[in-house]
């Protein structure tokens, strides 16, 4: 039986998890591909706490040049994050002619393009499928299953955590602030949850399914990124009541070859698919010209179920060493020039407005006025009746350029019966 | 530019969509894999047909042969369907070095083991993600991106015109018959539509799925296979209520080295993902042991939608065929044996009961008798008040071997006060 050695630095969770599944699955593997993973070494600076896998003796170091060093490693698995040691130690492996595999979807929507360039370079592979979409193979289907597609769209519920937080204050009819420091006690958010609820994750994920999808580089930089920290209890009640549920989505779309790269709290029809991605879960969505819409679901985090996107990058990266193909998919090369991210003027959506009024009469009036001049169709209004002084309104624009309602909402903020700044969220309507 | 020609058998509706896809989006393609796929022969016995689509001069023929027999034609993409002739056509492609790409799942699921032997005897690939799932990359998922799991469960929705059908009957609360005529109307059913809404069709792709998921291969006659004729708009209504929808659902599980292999109407929770799989549209739902629950949604059936897969498997060869290693994925071979398919005994489910039963007092008392005498516990019982003599009695149970449910429903049928045949239905319970 030929063997494939692998070295995995990091023993963090998914490092845990990908050392476990090699060792409980490695035969089933090898079943199918006719080759064995073997897990020759893991390194991390930590090698005292206890992981809940048994290694075998030696494997375990605290040295990551003993992977990177190692003429035997075949595949370098890297899961420590973040954007600077990670990168040195992926080049090195590349300049060491190691294949690598990588969850690491910050350093990718920094250093992608270095990265694919230098693995070109030394003719080898760089696997990154659980960098989005943790288990669900959604690189995989965008890089190959869909190849024959210009891809007109994709959504993404990207970060398991807001989407964690938005299902609970639905289904308990909970407060931010409540259901994020319940997550944080139960392990599903960090002491920091900037990472995961400002959706700089998604923004990560999302520079990268943009690059893939689009054939040019994009960064995290590029991408346009708004939280869920403003997304209210009542404002997933409202949105209930319409038929709406909301997700954060990554929203990256090519029209007129121009981009629109963005993160956003957005409205769905509560009986759309993606609508009903609930919990930890993530999905894809992706809207090929040939194929029409697809999506991928599946866990978006996780010891195991990121294992197993990585176990695939092992497994695809194995065939090629063994057939001497690496390279077989092109490290990614920038195939097209757009005309630039999408203007504000350029993006155009329907919108979800929620602005604190004074219960008085001709404020509707007002309000609508000022839509009206600049441009945006209302198609639905409700003002919900309360015994306070203020009250919701609550308006679905028809689409309209972001920038008139921006502009709309700034004039609108500045009257003197609106007590709050106005709440601004993106409608997504998706026929199935 | 390296090329690879393709030769196409059969210029039917996929045949045309995949002509028009090579010839529309060929430099996209070229642009993303650094080949250029050519279409250099499209077969069929009639030619004169308008099909939407222009061919290069030269390129449409009358005989297959001219393309198996090309030594300038690498890749033979067979649309003509049937086990006979396609049988033939591709052990040639095969046997002259060719690697071929096919939709036909009724030919995997007879001749699949066959075909794959002799891929593997002459070092050539057989690509058929468009055989299950449309242009959803199913295969590839199962086959790549879920590698490293143990399979439990496949779930699929897997004829477009069954999903179709019961979509419509449930909007518009009409009947089979109706809108089956409908949709035969409408060109989205065939003239005889046994092959769909019988479930054959379905049956054929679990049959390929499963031996996918399993490593041991099935046939067609390994699935015992229910169609949806015996679903009626009372029983959508009925499941609605309960929350529940209808779905001709391809059920494929390994339970104690025993494989369950079927094709079944069942209910679905509305409010799951797989229950919001609407129209046209085909889904697959995978549970692996390390990734969890995973699902891959898109169009089941068409033109362009199975276009889309057949260029995706002839990018996958392209590429293995540039750099020299076909048979990267080896072709299908039996890894496992398994203690048989699951006997009536040992499949276990929720069940959905419709009886007609005499409107007088004391035949619930009978029915759940009966059912207490065969072990089966009752989760929900509603008998529908009607004005007439005979009125319907729903029953969802709760899990009971599928032996018993049928010895159940063999004596409650045989009771006076019941009037029709039992209608029986699986229950599935998803949980995200």
């Amino acid at each position: 039986m030929k063997t494939v050695n692998i070295g995995i630095i990091g023993f963090g969770t998914v490092g845990a998890g990908v050392a476990e599944t090699i060792l409980n699955n490695g035969k089933l593997i090898a079943d199918r591909t006719g080759f064995m993973p073997v897990l020759k070494r893991v390194a991390d600076l930590d090698i005292t706490t206890d992981r809940g896998v048994v290694l075998p003796e030696g494997v375990l170091t605290t040295s990551s040049m003993e992977i990177l060093d190692d003429p035997d490693i075949h595949i370098v698995v890297e899961l420590i994050g973040g954007t600077t040691i990670a990168r040195e130690f992926i080049l090195r492996a590349l300049q060491c002619g190691k294949s690598v595999v990588t969850a690491n979807k910050a350093l990718l929507a920094t250093h992608g393009e270095e990265l694919f360039r230098v693995a070109s370079e030394h003719g080898c592979d760089i696997g990154f499928e659980a960098s989005v979409g943790g288990g669900i193979p959604c690189i995989k289907a965008l890089r190959e299953g869909l190849v024959g597609n210009h891809i007109k769209t994709v959504l993404g519920i990207l970060n398991g955590t807001c989407n964690y937080i938005l299902t609970r204050m639905e289904n308990e009819h909970a407060d931010f602030a409540d259901v994020l420091s319940a997550a944080q006690a139960a392990g599903y958010a960090e002491a920091d949850p900037a990472l995961d609820v400002d959706g700089i994750d998604t923004a990560h994920k999302a520079a990268v399914l943009a690059s893939l999808a689009f054939g040019q580089w994009f960064q995290a930089k590029d991408v346009h990124v708004q939280g869920i920290r403003s997304v209210t209890v009542n404002d997933i009640d409202y949105a209930a009541e319409m038929g709406y549920r909301i997700k954060l989505l990554a929203i990256i779309k090519e029209i007129n070859n121009r981009i629109e790269l963005g993160v956003q709290p957005a409205l769905v029809p509560a009986n759309s698919l993606i609508g009903n991605v609930n919990g930890v879960f993530n999905a894809v969505w992706v809207q090929g010209d040939i194929v029409g819409n697809t999506m991928y679901y599946g866990r978006g985090a996780g010891r195991q179920a990121t294992a197993s996107a990585v176990i695939a990058d092992i497994v695809d990266i194995g065939f090629n060493l063994l057939r001497n193909c690496t390279q077989r998919l092109p490290a990614f090369k920038t195939y097209k020039q757009y005309d630039g991210l999408m203007a504000s003027e350029q993006i155009v959506s329907r919108y979800y407005i929620r602005l604190q009024i004074e219960d008085k009469p001709g404020v509707l009036a007002k309000v609508s006025g000022l839509l009206g001049t600049h441009g945006i169709s209302i198609a639905t209004v409700a003002q919900k009746e309360l015994a306070m002084p203020a009250v919701p309104m609550i308006i679905l624009t028809h689409k309209a350029p972001e920038r008139s309602i921006l502009d709309a909402m700034a004039a609108i903020g500045a009257l003197p019966e609106v007590f709050e700044k106005p709440v601004l969220f993106r409608l997504e309507e998706l026929e199935q």
